[in-house]
């Protein structure tokens, strides 16, 4: 059973916090400590036990998250390497993975051996410190994106972790993670905030909005994401996100003649292979 | 305060029922006759209290609510018409209007002007009168599309019905409802089941859903509503619903550059755009 002596969580939000209680409770570490440029969250981290002290760097680390937003990756990557001990293994959890290998090689170089990334699937309505809990991994899934250079026991480490927090752990290229995100996570995103937008330009967006009920505020939800975020993510993945998009925009293509001309035979057929493929999904039929 | 003596309920679901429940609380009917193709579920609703009787058809109704699948209304209609007394007022719970409208005209011809175009906005997630409850309509919009013929009495009795149900009610003309909810509900509905056919049709089907999450699971609710209805209703709305889609495979043509030449900044600015607009809306700040 592995256990890290010192854990150095790099941006203790819901996240990072999560991952720092999560490991606790399942005594697999000892000292974690917790950085960050935001002195009232890391003190808030400090004062709920989430992390036992605040630190400047990763100094002595055996196991470092980093939680940050990915787009202070290569700043935050660069302090992790010049302060990084040989044996420690830095994971992370950003939501794309090309660019993280990318920015992870620039600025690790001849230490990118010991960076495992991965990607924990959880939801992310409420942020910061305050918002952590031990149980947010729960049955949740994460995905390792290994590098080629990864000893194999470094990715058995980050797997047993995740493990421990209560996740189901896969494995994935971080190209083939990419392109699954770009298609069920990050296209719909996109696809919410388009809608949105839309109406919300419009003349009679007042009268849109006022008529619009609880299917329009479901499948918008994700278009109250934050916008930061999603920016970095859509720029980073803009490849895989642009072909998914194609296809979707080809799809409507595909679904318009059917309309237009009344198929209502056509129509039903697509929405109930539609709705049994959900409700399989639903019922854990798929996977 | 007005009061309806004998209240006919034509199809007694989820819609029907709670209509029935609604107005027998408030007080603002004496015997309610149900009417329908379902005897078992009529025996329910009569078991449940929601109708004092099972009738054959509409004789010595005062008011009359049509609340079966739109695409029976023809049928429905014309029984009507041959049973239907002079002083009675008709009124229905159609998703469409323009099509109800037309059919209206065709079955009910001379009496056409009894006939007030009703739509209650309300969840269809249950189905049955078994679902029936008599607070199902608080808070909820229901909207009028009188006709022309009406008579200003006939138009007022059937919003003071829907008032006593809790209901806030709102007119619009036939052309314009169904030109909002072909945006608002009809298209939000084409784009679910679109993208769960979308990606149950492809080779690694079982793996993105896999991986699909709480975000795609909310997105895609809606493409878990009955395939007959919403046939029934794309068909019915297809020029409006056509519109839209044209629309927003337009606003996706112009997201597609920014995303293309990475433009992070526009790509913010449109989704902090989408979720301020979303957050005036949830907080009852759009109408």
């Amino acid at each position: 059973m592995i256990r890290f002596e010192r854990v150095a969580v790099i941006g203790v939000g819901l996240i990072g916090g999560s991952f720092a209680l999560a490991l606790k409770a399942a005594k697999r570490c000892g000292h974690v400590a917790g950085i960050g440029r935001g002195a009232a969250n890391l003190q808030v981290a400090k004062d709920r036990g989430i992390i036992d002290s605040i630190a400047a760097d990763v100094s002595g680390a055996d196991l470092v998250l980093v939680a940050t937003p990915v787009a202070q990756y290569p700043q935050v990557l660069a302090a992790v390497a010049a302060k990084l001990k040989s044996s420690a293994i830095v994971t992370d959890a950003g939501s794309t993975k090309r660019d993280v290998v990318a920015a992870a090689r620039a600025a690790l170089g001849g230490k990118i051996s010991q960076f495992v990334p991965a990607h924990p699937i959880a939801g992310a309505e409420k942020s910061g410190a305050a918002a952590a809990t031990g149980d947010l991994f729960k049955g949740r899934r994460v995905v390792l994106a290994p590098l080629p250079e990864n000893p194999a026991h470094s990715v058995q480490a980050v797997e047993e972790a995740w493990l421990a927090c209560g996740a189901r752990v896969s494995r994935m290229s971080a190209e083939e993670h990419d392109a699954v995100f770009a298609a069920v996570s990050h296209l719909p995103h996109l696809l919410a905030y388009a809608l949105v937008h839309e109406f919300a330009g419009r003349g009679n967006s007042a009268q849109l909005f006022g008529y619009a009920a609880g299917g329009f505020r479901d499948f918008t939800r994700i278009a109250s994401s934050h916008p930061e975020m999603w920016r970095d993510i859509c720029v980073a993945n803009r490849g895989p996100l642009l072909a998914e998009l194609d296809r979707y925009a080809e799809k409507l293509r595909m679904l318009r003649p059917l309309l237009e001309r009344g198929d209502g035979a056509a129509l039903e057929a697509l929405f109930a292979e539609a709705r049994a493929a959900r409700e399989r999904w639903l019922n854990g039929e798929v996977e």
